[in-house]
């Protein structure tokens, strides 16, 4: 399609189901959802935009709310582009909003926060619906113990201990302002809100709350694991297909409006 | 496993994700949720027990409620068996309950009704977490008018006009006791409850009532389309993936009791 001169950049917000993806960044011999929106960008525009996301992925994770941008000189409207993507994207993709941000608007660089959840299904048997968008455990969780012990992680620190071994992260610090298991639709779901995450940080994050419903991990030495700054203090990472990105969140004033 | 020498007749109740499996029954090179239930009994029992089904089930059909029942000389108790069994099949079928019925219980014969669901995403832009769990339909949806057909349902009737041709049903009168959509999770949802049904009855019923909200067909002619005897007057066969079995029903008193 003709620009017209100006360019234009634009904020994208999607929902995707992460199962059969490695991941939002593109990579050599593999399927990830950058790619396949890449794709359908180069159909509906003819060329293929930069596209910066917010945050990697790991595989098999899903997004309700993954933000990116891109520069167009292109005219053609938001709402058509949400259409023509939609049209052009597999259907475990779906471009939920598009809108035009300020020109120094950076997907990665301008959020301030974001919202993760990790669901868990928790019950004799196993969802046949769930397999892929829940982590089954069918084992006694004491949520009561598990919120006491995530109380924890509120507030700034040097999250480390909670960093998957070989990530190169240079300031571990993370602000963590909500941190909290709750029952919504019959699971348990862990709701986890910081300024940013490491590397498996909240996977880490569950692995180790499970350990304290095992009766493994003390409720009350979240504060020594982030304190003894070492991976192996912390619990086992929880499996990928639990968890999503929920929110992402921008300085509302600057770039975004919602 | 070894017998008690006394041949017990047992009723499971599974669901399964159906969108991998050509429909319960065994079939010749093709994936069925009875042939994976067939291996796990006999990783269990030992022995491949006959299985009968309460009804078939179209390829990515799904179940909330499917009902099977086998006999066995196994004296293992109806907890292990949901345990043994469920350790053993594919993570898209469950086995819920399981319990001993009487000898001449019967999943099909016995079952004196059934209730289907139908799930249509009904909104701009897909969900990509129920792409294979609902039919995503776009476009605009008046329920009133689509219920003011619905209940042109209701009542014993000759459905042969809503069953797929090349179907060889003898009797073809069905008595509707339940016909209505409802919004339910945000998705719309098409309950409808019979003492049986004919082969693709609840997707014709579904197209039909698409095609009433679309005005291609007059919300008052279902009796009309009833009586007129011809598939041809029905509207069409709506998507598999959107069905679900969701309750399969049998007298309390001389089989089971809930």
């Amino acid at each position: 399609m003709e620009g017209n001169g100006t360019e234009r950049n634009l904020l994208l917000k999607l929902a995707f189901d992460g199962s059969d993806y490695h991941g939002w960044q593109v990579q050599k011999n593999a399927r990830t959802v950058q790619e396949a929106l890449q794709q359908a960008l180069e159909k509906v525009f003819g060329a293929r935009p930069d596209i910066k996301g917010c945050s990697r992925t790991d595989a098999g994770v899903h997004a309700n709310d993954y933000a990116c941008n891109f520069r167009t000189g292109s005219a053609i409207s938001c709402r058509s582009v949400i259409r023509a993507l939609n049209a052009n994207l597999p259907d475990d993709i779906a471009v939920k909003s598009c809108r035009e941000v300020a020109p120094a608007f950076h997907a990665r660089y301008s959020c301030v926060g974001k919202e993760y959840i990790y669901k868990i299904v928790n019950r004799d048997v196993r969802d046949p619906f769930l397999n892929r968008y829940a982590f089954f455990y069918p084992y006694s969780l004491d949520l009561p113990l598990m919120n006491r012990a995530a109380k924890g992680f509120l507030g700034s620190h040097d999250y480390v201990s909670f960093r998957s071994v070989g990530a190169k992260d240079g300031n571990t610090v993370r602000c963590v302002t909500h941190a909290a298991l709750t029952v919504e639709d019959g699971m348990v779901v862990y709701r986890v809100r910081a300024d940013g995450f490491l590397y498996n940080m909240v996977r880490i994050m569950v692995g180790t709350l499970i350990a304290v419903a095992r009766g493994q991990i003390d409720p009350d030495s979240i504060a020594s694991i982030i304190e003894g700054r070492s991976r192996k203090l912390a619990g086992p990472t929880a499996p990928a297909h639990g968890l999503y990105l929920n929110h992402v969140f921008y300085e509302p004033g600057l770039f975004e409006t919602e």
